[in-house]
């Protein structure tokens, strides 16, 4: 195939982050959709004081998409910059700030995106899941019983095993661009990233659902390195894959990425068996600590995945030989 | 003589946005300096929480300066953009934020106003009068006697006249820039603006009143067309210009720029005649009711004072037969 290969990546958060900072030297037609149900910090006050979508997933990606020169990087630092106060703008990033200010001025969360990406000179572009604020709630199975949690930050660090997930609104309005760009894709990425508040939302939406599914044989999936948060603590990769094959029985992706860590986890190669999708093992995790991919390492297995579906990607020489 | 006339203006808030308004088209070599001295409002809360040099007239000048483009003006747009909701964000002008962001990020007032500039592909520059933040305060008389009054907003609504203004810290740190900028100015445009708090503030700080003085000769002093805010409410322009050939003695302007409808104001003609200034009489203040210039007419102005000091200005024949 001939042109630069269109890359989607969906996640939030800092899964989201790793997969376009390891994704962004490959292809300048990229595009990150974001998971808006954030209600913790900064974005959870600006959800709430001025009634609009939590912007910090969608600044998060946007800054890992700032151009690598003295201006890119300026003005991601200042996007990134968290005000430290003793009065009411403490926690506050002010990417946050800017971004809500240009919705406001502008009315529309697609176009107030484009103009953050434009002044950093952005390798590619970020959508919203939704153009509404979503919040995610969950029923929570421990060993007193089920109970109900409400919102992201609550969901993403209670205790137990999540049974149900729910969104609310239950249908939000999303934007036309993100459903055409999963269309568009010649490769989707799903992941890393919490996994029932980052990366199975995507599928209780139901144009971007329906949209995966359509796109399943050009998706690679992106197992987590580790689980840092509670909300799948005591669970591995099996239950995440089992837990997306039962929300999202008509997905199929072609290809499973999974750390060499990982390779022999009870029940994993049963669960990615099920999908006929291949399991790619290879060592992704960074060595620092942090249960987290390492961005060259990530980078190096996408390009050879895309090489592998016949995608022309940028650095691809050097990404799969590093 | 040849090359771009390099224009200096000086003043605060709304006076110094007329008169940006109406140099921008004149020169690119065009810097503002701005009094920083605000304690209301955005600015206010601002150098409350934060400690910084209230940045809110600042960011009107460099709003002044964007770009007449779709990028100027949208960035523009959202710099003036000012939140209205129920907590703690009302109030806050975006620009503010972000030029707080700049500071804290860049450890620089210049610097920080540099990429603001840069953001709005500014036509010009904008420096502080200091890159401490200054507090004013007066000795007020009315009827009941004399009072001290502290904060540039409580000075310039206080009834009565000002006796004495006074700076705290006395002895600023003033930017280099600041004072070389008046020094390699081919014309200094001062005022018009609230006339204590804007615009003789500058004779109150040591380094940029000497370099006041020294620029005299390429001195324009332009009078207020109305007095809007109280602190020169019962007062006229031949006060305001005592008041500063009071607290300037050595300061002698080449010309004096007033609206055609103040000639006559008694005083007047003898203050600036013992300035030995001209004094250029002309209609300037714009017929919508508010008391303001007109910034084509400031403009054409303006641009006559620059030709008559053999200064080359852009679109000067459309700005002086305009």
């Amino acid at each position: 195939m001939t042109g630069e290969a269109r890359i989607v990546a969906l996640g939030g958060g800092h899964g989201l982050y790793a997969s376009l900072t390891a994704l962004r030297d490959l292809t300048p037609e990229l595009t990150a959709i974001v998971t808006v149900a954030d209600d913790g910090g900064s974005s959870g006050r600006l959800r709430s004081e001025l009634g609009i979508v939590p912007p910090g997933d969608l600044r998060m990606a946007l800054s890992a998409l700032c151009a690598d020169n003295d201006w890119g990087r300026t003005w991601r630092d200042v996007l990134q910059w968290r005000f430290a106060t003793d009065g009411p703008l403490n926690g506050h990033a002010l990417g946050n700030l800017l971004i809500a200010a240009l919705w406001e001025r502008n009315g529309d969360v697609v176009d107030g995106l484009a103009w953050v990406a434009s002044l950093l000179q952005a390798h590619g572009r970020v959508l919203p899941l939704s153009a509404d604020p979503l919040e995610v709630s969950a029923l929570v199975r421990d060993d007193s019983g089920v109970r109900e949690v409400q919102g992201q930050v609550a969901v993403a660090t209670a205790h137990g095993s999540i049974e149900e997930l729910r969104l609310s609104p239950a249908s939000p309005v999303v934007p036309r661009e993100t459903v055409e760009a999963i269309d568009a894709a010649d490769l989707v990425v799903l992941g890393p990233g919490s996994w029932y508040t980052s990366v199975l939302t995507h599928f209780m939406v139901r144009p971007v659902a329906d949209a995966l599914v359509r796109a399943g044989q050009r998706s690679v999936l992106v197992l987590n390195v580790g689980h840092d948060d509670e909300e799948t603590a005591g669970t591995g990769r099996a239950d995440d894959v089992r837990a997306l094959q039962r929300m999202a029985p008509d997905f199929v992706p072609r290809t499973v990425l999974v750390d060499s860590e990982h390779r022999d986890e009870p029940g994993l190669a049963d669960a990615v068996g099920r999908w006929g999708a291949r399991l790619l093992v290879a060592p992704v995790r960074d060595g620092l600590g942090a249960p987290a991919h390492d961005p060259h390492a990530l980078r190096r297995e996408l390009a050879r995945v895309a090489i592998e579906q016949g995608l022309a990607v940028r650095g691809a020489e050097r990404g799969v030989a590093g």
